[in-house]
């Protein structure tokens, strides 16, 4: 297990922040009020230049970096944002917001409706995108943050941070886009919609009233876990990870039913973990919002007229082994940028960890890149 | 609907084979008796030479080609199994077993265990590829064919025309393997697995004895089929056939959370049909088969040992955009096989459909490769 180290923020402790103002959403349904858990890293400086937003992706939250009391592993960026490293907190005044719609403690489906005083459940408005970025604008004005030095983000992160230079074009100087796309595939949405089948149809779901009902969906949340994590994999890397090596016993032996490839246990293992951890509704939620985020369907589908709009400068960052976002995306984004007439620095870093790689630590190229764009980031604050 | 041509076999009837001798498995296990369902098209030349062996892959049965009485579509092969089509019936006698441990008609769980005169369910034994071959060489025994003049098959079909070279390597001249490998990858094993974690923990499962319940796991053999026709189309391929169309309405509602992408209702349509026509225990039993399949393992894993055995000559086709068997585990079968000096022709084809390229009709330059190894065999029937 990692511990703290130098190079590590050490104890952090999440806040909340209470919005008693309405907040309509994309749908048009209103939230009378909400909450947004988050955390901070850094320090603010004196002309509140240097302030960083980290957006998480699918399954993440405002613990980004450093450690909470008791636990013996980091946040979920930890190796990407701390002291000397790619998001250096001796520079930076870092924000990450845990999504509306989660569970990790901003209003979603497991809180209270106000209105009925009962549990949202899947009476949770459906969300996009611009929703949590236009909540985290209200986070950036309740912490007196007129402008993002960077807004930063991978795979569904990654599209809230284009938003940003779309929504709030002065309110961000730089954009990084790591390991996404303007867009999904079919294919992408074939597996969400394959995964959220998964949980519907798990009889503990109800309708998604399982918290009502005492249930938890948690075989076809496991199970839906487990789609989205062979996706997450490159083939290569989980070859050379797990290769065809079963568990235990011997193959030879024939009936023994029981032995089974290690890359079997392990999906099995990630998948009813998170499915103790992770509420069903708000990952239906979320890969609703990733199925429907289309940066320039409202202008035109033309991804060079949405980029227009943006003031920013962009790092746009992909990794080869990426077959969920393939660098193929990320190239597209690079392109209307350039004819949008931006600055781009776009990257394609060999890595075997796919989709993954852009939160796996230990990658040189990655780090070095990641690290000297957010230099150039820091050089902007003063 | 594709009618019956000039070009179709027409009408063609299934047929069974009842062994009474013990069949021993790979496993151990011995099934006291058994029954084949099978199909054939053409005619059985003089000399018993022109017999070719169609192997069927994970969800496939003995009905290839042709039409059943009543029924609008033909089999699965009809494309290319015909007068004058690859496999021309002018020419060969063809014949397609159902797999033991299927459910089309062949003994398969959802049989009565002689021995316990109850449902087999999930005591029938596991099976590996070879009992597949060994029980079809007992077919050939009982039609007169002492050597195929080609064992044909896609997929874990064409596994099974591999293992037909190395454990029967003087009944066959012709070995045409389309689509397949010599394994499988770990992110196949990881498909498979979870589409079994769906199937078990589906609880109308009733650990594989559901027949006895009068249940029926329809919702985890839906979300099995779904996973796996993600992985059987191209990433391209469904883009350009579903694009991100939605069903119905309009997104810019937005409340409406009944509008879908078209490729959703199409995976859960074929999901669900699936699901009432395909046995749960079979799929499992199928898939299992598939992830242990290990060509070269008792040869000390050396595929080009492994050949060795052979005597026969091969055809290797595979597919551009097939992913789930992709065209490197093709040139890995080709190139064991050259060094093994064996007669080798070997093909990849560009299309657009993927893992199911190999049954998608109407593709010039496969039917036109395929049609021209199938003459070359034809000429060795005489």
């Amino acid at each position: 297990m990692t511990k703290p180290s130098e190079d590590s923020i050490g104890l952090v402790a999440p806040q909340t922040l209470h919005f008693k103002e309405p907040f309509t959403l994309a749908c048009g349904k209103t939230l009378s009020e909400h909450q947004i858990a988050f955390e901070t890293y850094g320090t603010l400086n004196e002309n509140r230049s240097n302030a960083v937003l980290i957006c998480h992706a699918l399954s993440g939250h405002h613990h980004a970096a450093g450690f909470h009391e008791g636990d013996s592993k980091p946040g979920w960026w930890d190796a990407y944002i701390g002291p000397g490293k790619a998001i250096d907190t001796h520079k930076f005044y870092v924000v990450c917001t845990n999504n509306i719609g989660g569970c990790h403690g901003s209003t979603g489906p497991t809180d209270t409706n106000p209105e009925t005083q009962s549990v949202w459940g899947s009476d949770f408005p459906p969300l996009r995108v611009r929703d949590w970025v236009h909540s985290q604008a209200r986070v950036a004005d309740a912490l007196g943050i007129d402008q993002w030095a960077a807004v930063v983000g991978g795979s569904l992160g990654g599209m809230q941070a284009m938003r940003w230079a779309l929504e709030y074009p002065d309110r961000l100087r730089h954009c990084v886009v790591i390991a996404s796309a303007m867009k999904l595939t079919a294919q992408n949405i074939a597996f969400n919609q394959t995964a959220r089948q998964a949980i519907t149809s798990d009889p503990e779901f109800k309708a998604g009233e399982y918290l009502k009902h005492n249930t938890l969906p948690a075989s076809g949340l496991s199970v839906a876990r487990m789609i989205g994590h062979i996706t997450y994999l490159s083939d290569d890397g989980m070859g050379q990870k797990f290769g065809r090596e079963l568990r235990s016993g011997d193959f030879n032996q024939g009936t023994d039913e029981l032995v089974e490839f290690q890359i079997e246990s392990y999906l099995r293992y990630q998948g009813a973990k998170f499915s103790q951890a992770f509420d069903a509704n708000t990952y239906i939620l979320m890969t609703r919002a990733l199925d429907y985020f289309d940066l320039a369907r409202e202008y035109d589908n033309d991804p060079v007229k949405a980029f227009e709009q943006a003031q920013c400068d962009f790092a746009v960052i992909a990794f080869d082994s990426d077959w969920r976002f393939a660098p193929e995306r990320s190239k597209e984004i690079a392109s209307a940028l350039l004819h949008a007439d931006k600055n781009v620095f776009y990257a394609e870093i060999a890595s075997p960890y796919g989709h993954d790689a852009f939160l796996v630590p230990n990658q040189p190229r990655y780090e070095a890149l990641f690290a000297s764009y957010m230099n150039k980031v820091a050089s902007s604050c003063d």
